[in-house]
This record gives C-alpha cells, sequence and structure tokens, in this order.
C-alpha cells in the first residue's frame, strides 16, 4: 500500500523527477572549442542565413515546453503555477519516457488568455512543438487555436486532443467486439470539458451523427440558453441533430455507448438498464470512476472501461502523447490536425491485436521496455498523415519513419544505460 | 586541425548538444501512480498550501533558464533567437557537466525590453534561477537589474557578472605576483560593455579608485556628452575621479593594468610602452586578442592573459558561472549581488595554489574531471556570502556545503556513467 508519505519521500529524494544532460562529450579544450567558443560560431553563422537548420543543429526538433498556467491542475482546479510542477515534470518525464521527447515543464506566472498566448509565440523558437497542459477550459480551446493559428511549430492539447484519440481507439475496438458500426451507434458523452470537447470533433471528422452531449444543464441542443459558450455552441453545430432537449439518463435511453468524464458514481443501475443491448461504458473520471467497474459488469455492460489501471480497460492517456508527439517532432509538422488524431487512434486499436477482448481493448503500458512497438504504431500514423496534407517539413515518408524507429530505439537504449547502476 | 565541417558534423550527429532524463525509474503501474496521476495530486497539494515546498517536491531549486533574445551572440551581433540556440544549449551543457545546474535554453522572439523581463517573471515559478546572456548592452543592464529587484530568484548576468568575477580572480593572482596592491594600482579597461560594466562595479565595490574606462569616444568622464547612457554615467561616477580626458594611450600611460574588452590589435607597442613597470596586460577580446600573447611579452608584459586555450592564462567565464549558480541555488539565494562575486573571485584566485606562476594565474578547466574543487571553492563563496548578507533562504551554511559538495559529486557520477558505452 502506497501512503502518502512514500509518494512524498519520493519526489524529495531527488528534487523531482527530471534533469538535463549533456548529449556530447567535453573532456578537453578540443571540445570546449567545437560546442563552445569559438567553434560554435560557424553553426550560429549557419543557421542565421536559414532558421530552419535550427533542426539540425540544435535540439530544437525534440524539444518542446508543456505550458501550464496552474489554473486546472487534475482535479484540483487553480492551484497555481509550483503547485502545478509535480504534474508538467511527471509529463516530461513520460513524454521522455514513452516516447523519447524532450519536455520542458513551464508553469507560468499568469492566468490571462492574452499574455498565455503571447509566452507560447515568444519561447517557440526554442521549440520544435508545444503541449498545452491543465489550463481551465473554454481559455484552452481559445488558447491552442489561435497558437495553432499563428505558429508554424504543432500545438498539442493532449487534455483534448489525446485523450480524445486514446478513446477514440478503446471505442473502435469495443464496437468491434460487438459487431456494431461506429457510424451507426448512438454515442452519450458526458461532460463537456476538454476531453468532451476532443472527442465530439474527432467523432464530428468520422461523421458520426448520433452523438449527444450532455453537461450540468443537461443535453446541449443548437438554441440552448443556460450555460453555453463559443465551443458549446459548437458542440450543439456538430450533435444532436434533432435538437432534443433532457436529462443524461433521457440521452442514455437507447444508447450503444456512455462516454464518462464527468464525476463519480453518476451512472447509476436506471441509467445503464436503460442502454441498447451489449453496452459500452467509458467511466473516464478520475481516481473515482463515474460507475464501479465491477458493478457496470454486474449490470450487464458489455465493456467496461475507466481510468483505473487496477482494473481491466484502462483508457490512460499516455497511451497517446508520446507517440503523438514523436510523430509530429520526427515530421516536423507544422500543424496538429483532427485527421492525425483519427488515424493515429485506428493505429492506436490496432496495436491491440490477437489479445482483443472485452477485457482488454486498449494496450496496457505499464512497463514501458515491452510497449515501444505501440508509441511507434502512433508515430508512424502521425507522420503518414502529416505527409499526406502537406503539413510538415520532411516529405519523405520512409525516410520519418526511419528516423521515429532510430529515436524510439536510443531511447530504449539510454534509459536502458540510466537503470544501470 | 578541426575544420568548419567538423565543428557542423558535431552539431548534427545528435541533432544538438542536451536533452532530459528521468530522475526516476518508471517501470510499471505502481511507478506510474506515484510519479503521475493519481499519487502526484499528494505533492500539488503539499506545494499548495506551501510554494517553498517547490524547492523540495520537484526540480525547481535546480532548474535556471538561460535567456537570450539572440540580439548579440557571442561577436555576431542581432543573428536572431534560432541562431543563438547553438551558444545557449552549449552554456547549458556546461553549467550541467561543470556545475551540475538544469539550466534550459530559451531564446525568445522579442527584443523588447519590457516583453523580455514580463517573460522572465512568468516563467520564474518554474526556476531556481535565471541566466541572462547576449542581450545587446544597455537593455541587458537595465533587464537584469529589474528582474533582480522585481523578483526573489538570483538573476545572473554572466556576460556582465561572472566574466567580471573571473577577470578579478586573474587579477588578484597577477598583482600578487608583482607585488602590488589592489587599491594602489592604476588600472585601465577599454572597453564599456557588458564585462566592462562588471568589471568597473566590481572594482568599486572593493574601493578601488585609480580606474579608466576607455570607449570608442576615448576616456569616459564625468561631464562628457558624446556616446553616454545612465550606466556610461554610472561609469563616470565610479571611475575618474579627476575627470581626466584623452585617448586609450592617454589612459595607459603609467597603468599598472590593462584589461582590454575590446576588439583585436588595439594594443599598440606604443601603449603597452607606456605602462608602468610589471605591466599585467588582459587582453580578453575574442577570438582574436586585443594584442598577441606572444607580442606582449616580447614587449616585457610581466603577466598576459587572453581568451584562447591555446596559451597560458585563459581568462575563461566557464571558471565562474557553474560555481556561482551552484552556490546560489544552494543557498536558495534571492538575488546576485556583487560581494558574492568578490568573494567568489577570492577563492577562485585561491583555487590556483602552488602552481600559482605568471603563466598560470587562473585554473585549467579543459578537462572538468579534474576541476571539481575549482567549482565547489567559488560556490561555497558565494553561498557563504549569501548567508552572511541574510540572501539566502538557508541559512545554516554548514548544510549548504553539504549539498553543494553532494550535489557536485553526483554530477561526477552521472557523467562518468554517461561516458560509458
Amino acid at each position: 500500500m502506497t501512503t502518502e508519505k512514500d509518494i512524498l519521500d519520493a519526489h524529495s529524494i531527488m528534487h523531482g523527477k527530471i534533469e538535463i544532460i549533456p548529449k556530447v562529450k567535453i573532456e578537453s579544450n578540443q571540445d570546449l572549442s567545437i560546442h563552445y567558443t569559438p567553434g560554435v560560431a560557424t553553426v550560429c553563422n549557419a543557421i542565421k542565413d536559414n532558421r530552419d537548420l535550427a533542426y539540425e543543429y540544435t535540439n530544437k526538433g525534440n524539444m518542446i515546453a508543456v505550458i501550464s498556467d496552474g489554473t486546472r491542475i487534475l482535479g484540483l482546479g487553480n492551484i497555481g503555477p509550483e503547485a502545478g510542477l509535480p504534474v508538467m515534470e511527471g509529463k516530461s518525464l513520460l513524454f521522455k519516457r514513452y516516447g523519447g521527447v524532450d519536455a520542458i515543464p513551464m508553469c507560468i506566472g499568469t492566468t490571462d488568455e492574452e499574455e498565455i498566448i503571447k509566452f507560447a509565440k515568444q519561447i517557440s523558437p526554442t521549440l520544435g512543438g508545444i503541449n498545452i497542459e491543465d489550463i481551465e477550459s473554454p481559455k484552452s480551446f481559445r488558447i491552442v487555436d489561435r497558437l495553432s493559428e499563428e505558429l508554424d511549430i504543432p500545438v498539442l492539447h493532449d487534455d483534448q486532443q489525446g485523450t480524445a484519440m486514446v478513446i477514440l481507439a478503446g471505442l473502435i475496438n469495443s464496437l468491434k467486439l460487438a459487431g456494431k458500426d461506429l457510424n451507426k451507434v448512438k454515442i452519450v458523452v458526458n461532460g463537456a470539458g476538454s476531453a468532451g470537447m476532443g472527442v465530439v470533433r474527432l467523432l464530428a471528422l468520422a461523421k458520426v451523427k448520433n452523438v449527444y452531449v450532455v453537461d450540468t444543464h443537461g443535453i446541449i441542443y443548437d438554441g440552448r440558453n443556460e450555460g453555453m459558450n463559443e465551443f458549446k455552441e459548437e458542440i450543439a453545430r456538430l450533435t444532436n441533430p434533432e435538437k432534443d432537449k433532457g436529462s443524461l439518463a433521457d440521452a442514455a435511453k437507447g444508447a450503444d455507448v456512455l462516454i464518462g468524464l464527468s464525476k463519480p458514481n453518476v451512472f447509476t443501475a436506471d441509467i445503464v438498464n436503460g442502454m441498447n443491448e451489449k453496452p459500452i461504458i467509458f467511466a473516464l473520471a478520475n481516481p473515482m470512476p463515474e460507475i464501479d467497474y465491477d458493478e457496470a459488469k454486474k449490470l450487464g455492460a458489455f465493456v467496461v472501461a475507466t481510468g483505473r489501471s487496477d482494473k481491466p480497460n484502462q483508457v490512460n492517456n499516455l497511451l497517446g502523447f508520446p507517440g503523438i508527439m514523436r510523430g509530429l517532432l520526427d515530421s516536423r509538422a507544422k500543424k496538429v490536425t483532427y485527421s492525425m488524431l483519427y488515424d493515429a487512434a485506428v493505429a492506436l486499436a490496432d496495436s491491440v491485436g490477437d489479445k482483443l477482448s472485452t477485457e482488454y481493448i486498449l494496450p496496457s503500458v505499464g512497463n514501458p521496455n515491452e510497449s515501444v512497438g505501440v508509441f511507434e504504431n502512433v508515430a508512424f500514423a502521425v507522420a503518414e498523415t502529416a505527409v499526406k496534407e502537406s503539413n510538415s517539413r520532411i516529405t519523405d515518408l520512409d525516410a520519418i519513419k526511419s528516423t521515429i524507429r532510430k529515436n524510439l530505439e536510443r531511447n530504449r537504449g539510454l534509459h536502458e544505460k540510466l537503470s544501470k547502476n
């Protein structure tokens, strides 16, 4: 049993979770004169004449920032930038451990939308990509949309896009097992935050029509007045074509899929009993799901997925972001698109292979040494779509794939070396 | 002979010079639940209630940013943020290799003074310190002075403060060899940029009166009209008490010490011949000094120092910043003060020990494995003064020294491990 003290001790023993190391040896004046003055001037001059050479001669192409203003850290709310650091360091740790991506935690001391946008733009020359993390919505949506528009490096919103990609992958496999067609099922999403928005946008891209989103005011419909904003208006346009009104229970009647991105215990027995046959339930509130895994199974759910690692079918965004970013960086993509995410979801679903069952709809990633292939598949899919959409600086897909493979292989070796005493 | 191609190849083989690694093992769901969700929430909550705990539970206390706007990269001028990256990565590499400090290169896309200040303040919650690098003066002075005033983490201006510290250390040892007293000699500084400013402020702190600074308009004096700004006014107040006017040659007449922070070949034979007996010449323009080492010796110079590693007496700012920052971080200092730098210079001068000679006034640092003691001495001196000035969050000097020792020892071990194949 891990206690709070164990967790605090694990964080204090090394003072945090990441550090920076040299990639080159410095053991003599000769080394110094190559990597620092006077030799480095040669490299500066080359980049001055062609900014893109920064991808060649510096770590820019593998360096991202994980930017947060501390306003929506986990389920803890607005706890400030310093208190958000353990999460952003953790995210950076996982970006590297699983995807070989160098990620810098940047918890910043402003919550102003324009200031956050300006900050991200100012730091962008140093970076190959940006991940926006744990910023309250809908501010986060506006920030990501603006940055995607105005920058020529990819800006990922993992809370929205990465999570939605993983959910879609799990959904694809669940429907395959149930023998149902994504374009014919009724899907209800409870919760209109970041992940809900991402799921809606992904399903809309796949032309799935029969989708309903429920928030604290009930089903979202075109013309509703309570609790709307520009992004809920977008949801209203993309879902619920008949403009149905009602509660979560109303929406869930006859639903094939129920996705919870909300709060504990709101999926009651009545709601589950009202669903179509072979009900698929993703209860993703963390750490306590909308319905307990075993209880949902007892009520006859065909597939149940939660955010918990102690039950089958963990929907873990860790399955997404390292591979997505690997693909974005190695293709030198300029934007994140929902087509990339859709194709990544298909690739992630395929990664399950022969192991696919109602108890195993997504790969398990607890041991990173055993799951390199999963991240490679996701990265390949993202890169392939980037090339197809003319959205990448590198256009030779085979070359990109070889870079992805090489980077993941080097990363595996690095962690092996580091784990030796 | 290292060619330009060798240098470019050395930079492209790994795509840059630094990367980020985990400090903790991730090999299971249990590890994930401690370092990421759900366990990390415990750590966030602890810091939320006491921001200073970020020093305990995250890498904040060992993480600094190397911030540049690309306006004064080496001697290359304003070449933009991307082209500045190889230098900032190199600086970050050296911060870690020699001082165990995690430094993030941040080349930013704005050259506006207020915007740079705002950027540094916004990123500060993530950091234990900041190093301002290669920003044109006098803008850089205003930025550093403002940030030092408004932030409670140390803001080092290595171009100004670190370099001046190393110069003073070399000067202390040179004067010791010459049997002259710092407070009685005549010192001429040619160049009123960052390093010149730092030297003037350090000498003023040491109450050295007989100092003259020369810029392109000649000797700086109180009341001069040409080419002045608020910082040259400060130089005028701190030096040249008799308000002497004239050229570099005029200033150098009878000087004991001539410090060049200017451009190649401006220290002519006439100038050297006009100096006092046992002339001490620091010709620090890079890569070509104000006077060639051998030529100055031939003209009878008692001590000659340059920025070159192929001659004796290299004045290398690498002798300063890693140890200075180590001392600042481990004492959790709030400010950089000139008293710290003065005491660090004395410690650095002492580090030379029995090897002291006119051909060896400063330690050599080409091999970092042989020079750990130098950085420890500098760090100790900085920390001791921080505690004395009530400028540190940690007040137990013995505890700080033990942390410094532990961090440098761990760093030595880390690089040893990394250098194994």
